[in-house]
This record gives C-alpha cells, structure tokens and sequence, in this order.
C-alpha cells in the first residue's frame, strides 16, 4: 500500500482510456443534467455544443473512475477529497471519444489538526483522443499517513 | 422563456429537495467513484466519513439536478457553463439525507467575443435536511443574449 510518504510530487502519472458512448451520455444526462444539448444532436446543433455532448459533471465522473483506477492499481490509501480549484470544461466531450489523464501531484503536507491524514495539491488534465484538452482542474486529496 | 436582460444579482433563490437513497448512492459509486467508504458502511467506519458517504461528484450531480429542474420551471435559456470555482465538500452526504440549494447570481456581463451569451457568476450553497452546508461553489455559466 503507497502512503503519504510515498507520494512524489512533480511527476507527470499518464493513465486511463474512458470510451464515452452515447448511451452513457445520454443516461447521465437523463438523470443529472437533462438540458437539451447533452440529450439530442438537433437541440446541440442550435448551440456552441454543435452536437450532443456530455455534462461536464459526467466527464468530471468518468474522470474519477479513470482516477480510482489508477489509485487501486497503486493501492494508494486515498482518504477522499475535500474540494477542486479552477474545474474548467475547455472543449465539449462528444459521444465516440476516448479520454485519457495527466496527474502531477504539486504539493504535500501533512494536516496539522488530522496528523494521520496527508494533504497533496494535484493538477488533473483530461485529453480527448486527438490530444486536445477537454478539462481541467486542481484537487486537493487525503491520503493515510502511516509508518512514519 | 428568461434570456440575460432577466436576470438579477444577488437575489437568493432557495429550490430543490433531493433524497439521497443508498440505492442511488451505490449505483453512482459503483460506476465512478468506487472507493470502499462510497460503497459500505464498514470501510466508512475506519474512515472520518464514519458511515458510507455519497461521492463528492455523486453531490454536484445531484446539485445539477436540481438547477437544471429549477431554470427549467423558470424557462432559462441556459447554455452550460464554462468552469466552477472552489469547489467544497464541507460535509459527507449520507443516504437518508434530503439535499437542498441556495443560489445567488454575484455578478452578470455580456460576453464580448461572443455577444450572443451572457456570463453569470454565481454562488451555490447546498445543504442537508439539518441546515448544515454540504457543499459550496461558485459556478460560471452561460446563458441566451436576445431580445436587447
């Protein structure tokens, strides 16, 4: 299991590949965001969206499975987050895309009034298949701290 | 339908009732955010959350939900939204809980290089059913320029 001590900061992490389909799209869309350019191509086609689209809550969602992913496969003791700075929607994500993430952990501390708890300030950047950037955004997240 | 011209800072707006079932809780985690404290409640126990959570995505979904029935009931000419600052989960959402938002438009301006929207800044404040904030943020979003 990775730790607080052993997170690195400054190093780009590269993972994930999230096939966005229509039918996801449009399921989220039905029960989170049901505004007409993320449910139809004729309604989005009135927009800047062009054609149907998926909420930026949803690419923020499968951004999190891509980082939960990534975070099992490290077995890294994540302990949840306690907010996003700066969540920018860039470019709309359409049905047919691929997405993949850049991580770079900026900073780490440990909390001064939760001592088993470390702090990292990360930068997430989401890519769609022709490696244009769709969304941004800085976390902040918790991570055991143990074996000091 | 309600384009820029309507639109009025720094009125609070109270709307929404959403009831956070642990069916849904799951499901959402299941697909997005499977951490252990999102999916039982014996990992949430060795965790600060104490009790299986809502993801902290699942809430902004669930916030969206309840903004997009409230400009649809007041037929807003939305057209997405750009980005969100600080974005804050102050308190875990907990199956059970009945979620609800204040909303205020800070500031309103025309956009100039596209002069067909208009940009709002906006604080949105969720709470529980016991008044407690659950979650903060300020929200960028887009709406119809018409009619001037």
């Amino acid at each position: 299991m990775l730790y607080y001590k052993d997170i690195e900061t400054n190093i780009v992490q590269k993972f994930g590949s999230y096939e966005v389909t229509h039918e996801e799209v449009i399921e989220f869309a039905s029960k989170y965001d049901p505004q007409p350019f993320h449910l139809n191509d004729e309604a989005a086609a009135k927009t800047h969206f062009g054609r149907v689209s998926a909420s930026g809550w949803h690419t923020a969602a499968m951004t999190m499975r891509m980082l939960v992913d990534h975070m099992n496969a490290h077995k890294q003791a994540g302990l949840g987050s306690p907010g996003v700075e700066n969540l920018r929607w860039i470019k709309p994500v359409h049905p047919g895309d691929t997405l993949r993430c850049e991580l770079v952990t900026l900073q780490k501390r440990q909390s001064e009034s939760r001592p088993e708890m470390g702090i990292l300030k990360s930068m997430m950047t989401v890519f769609n298949q022709h490696d244009e950037k769709v969304m941004t955004m800085e976390s902040t997240s918790l991570i055991e701290v143990r074996g000091n």
